[in-house]
């Protein structure tokens, strides 16, 4: 794929649709949604059809254009009211992604300058539009500074996907390392499967499989032994939301993978843009972390596997404390320790911020 | 279930005949297996129908008894030569666990003194069963042994299924487990599934919830935060080797637990019996780790769950350097560091050794 070819897994369809990849249906079949119904958006995003922070944030703030078009209101107040309904309920979709409420958050304020409901609509078309666009620009600029940190050939390790289907395109951690790859700078990527819903397996490999990326599955439990046998130069991850202090909560398994790579001499590098950063929340102890259905442990793809009579327990995403990261790939630079400087600075960086 | 009840995983039938649960068919099925063709035998050890270390152990010396009540030689030397062929095969068959090697060369010298081929198949029947009953003894000491090492009303963790079902009977690290919630000891035990065969989500649990023992499942990857939400006393393992400096070889994910347990300040216990400490064998680098088929970790039960085009790795085991490793937990007592001294005096023990 040239460089110059974004996959964008959601866009908008002129006339007032949205169109998303289901990306449960993956790798096995490709299936697009279009809807104009911002409940469908809403239910894709619980149900993980649309899934990755950066790209809930994207699909939240067209579902909010959805539903300003459908909203009858003619007047402004009444309208913005709705949305603010509409953005509760969008938020309360998956509680752990930091950019679902900044994406929300800025369309509404978006609103507060304009004159009437029509051009209400119009402008917050306008700025779903520059959040998707934004993303893009930043996951390439995010794939640029990460890129540069990785040594010749290097073979790096992700977890779950943080590529262009976790995102508005290009991708988070996958952007370093298409990045890199271009740059002929990388060899190979280890690919942890991802219980319970294999992110990895069904789309990290789909997207490196796509671009021609040399990657090997793994089961999770293996990638401990993978990483002492010093075969791995770097982890690579997204993030779902990073605190002031620079714990990040990401994917189940990341705070292992960052207490594994630490234990054996490898950086994790977290890759994800300004917007995953949540500076009023001092530390990750207050991330919320999103209970799923143990249905989800208990049974893959539909099948059953689990003895019955136990509970199971699912949590989606573990919190690693800001000791085991490297530093915090962001498209204005890259942050290190001490986070509290750092990743203010890059949050409020209005040029980038050298690395 | 009373204590005196014991599981039974194999068990052989008189007039000739083994007979074993499969159990790649649990938590499904209860499928049992009856066959007189020691080639059977070694086919359910490579599939997995029979597992665990202790077991194969077990499973291959009464195999080994097949073979010899099937073979026509009238001369000792004939009978002694196809043994040992036969021998040769089933420790083929998996190259990890050291209780396999261990168990045919006991079966193999148990012929040495006999008086001709009559008397060695009733000495390889007798010598066989007294294997499992010893490993079955073993387990009960293991069990007391390690229940003593638990506070009460502790939470622990195991990995992958170290239970009756991997043993002669009563399990190793669920003995431990077994033992201790007997004596009111235990609270609750966190049950990782064990990707990519699932031998925690479908027989440790199938074993807990038969006896009633309070559990929860969880990912591989959710062991991390587990451990790190300070809610588990203790993790407790199997092994499948165990080299003279404490190095240990088992199920692919040990490794991380290990490391994860050490960081939360968790112990983490290994119970095994001593047919599993290949004391030849300095250290944990020196330990075959079997590597099997990319499709376990691309399919489960079955189904496809991965992309296609991209490659995978599958080892079943992986080395916990002795350095994460509480203790050993043994029939002839614990075992602690440094390792060189305690497993010498555990393995040459006649009589139990204080812990």
């Amino acid at each position: 794929m040239p460089e110059d070819v974004i996959f964008k897994p959601i866009d908008w369809v002129p006339g007032g649709k949205l169109r998303y990849l289901d990306q449960t249906r993956l790798p096995q079949a490709e299936v697009w949604i279009e809807t104009n119904d911002h409940l469908v958006v809403a239910e894709a995003i619980r149900t993980l059809r649309v899934r990755g922070a950066p790209l809930i944030g994207v699909a939240a703030a067209y579902a909010l254009v959805l539903a300003a078009l459908s909203d009858l209101a003619t007047d402004l107040n009444a309208l913005r009211q709705h949305l603010r309904h509409v953005a509760d309920e969008l938020a309360a979709t998956r509680p752990t992604a930091a950019n679902l409420t900044w994406a929300l958050n800025r369309m509404l304020r978006s609103t507060e300058t304009c004159s009437g409901p029509e051009d209400a609509r119009k402008t917050l078309a306008d700025e779903a539009r520059r959040i998707h666009e934004e993303d893009i620009e930043a996951n390439r600029r995010i794939g640029a500074n990460g890129a540069r940190l990785l040594r010749e050939k290097a073979t790096v390790m992700t977890h779950c996907n943080a590529g262009a289907l976790a995102t508005g395109g290009y991708g988070t951690a996958l952007g370093v390392i298409r990045a890199a790859y271009l740059e002929r700078a990388l060899r190979h990527v280890f690919v942890p499967e991802t219980r319970p819903l294999l992110q990895g397996s069904r789309l990290t490999a789909w997207e490196l499989a796509r671009e021609g990326i040399p990657y090997t599955l793994i089961v999770d439990a293996a990638a401990g032994s993978t990483l002492s046998n010093g075969v791995v130069d770097a982890v690579i991850v997204g993030a779902d939301r990073i605190a002031a202090n620079g714990d990040v909560a990401n994917k189940i398994g990341t705070y292992p993978l960052a207490v594994l790579a630490r234990e054996n001499g490898v950086p994790l590098y977290v890759a994800a843009p300004t917007s995953t950063i949540d500076l009023p929340l001092a530390s990750g102890d207050a991330i919320p972390i999103e209970q799923r259905s143990p249905d989800e442990v208990t049974s893959i793809r539909g099948v059953s596997v689990a003895a019955k009579c136990g509970s199971a327990l699912n949590p989606a995403f573990d919190v690693t404390p800001n000791t085991y990261v490297t530093a915090v790939i962001t498209e204005n630079g890259v942050a290190r320790p001490p986070y509290e400087e750092s990743l203010r600075e890059v949050c409020n960086a209005k040029e980038p911020v050298r690395g």
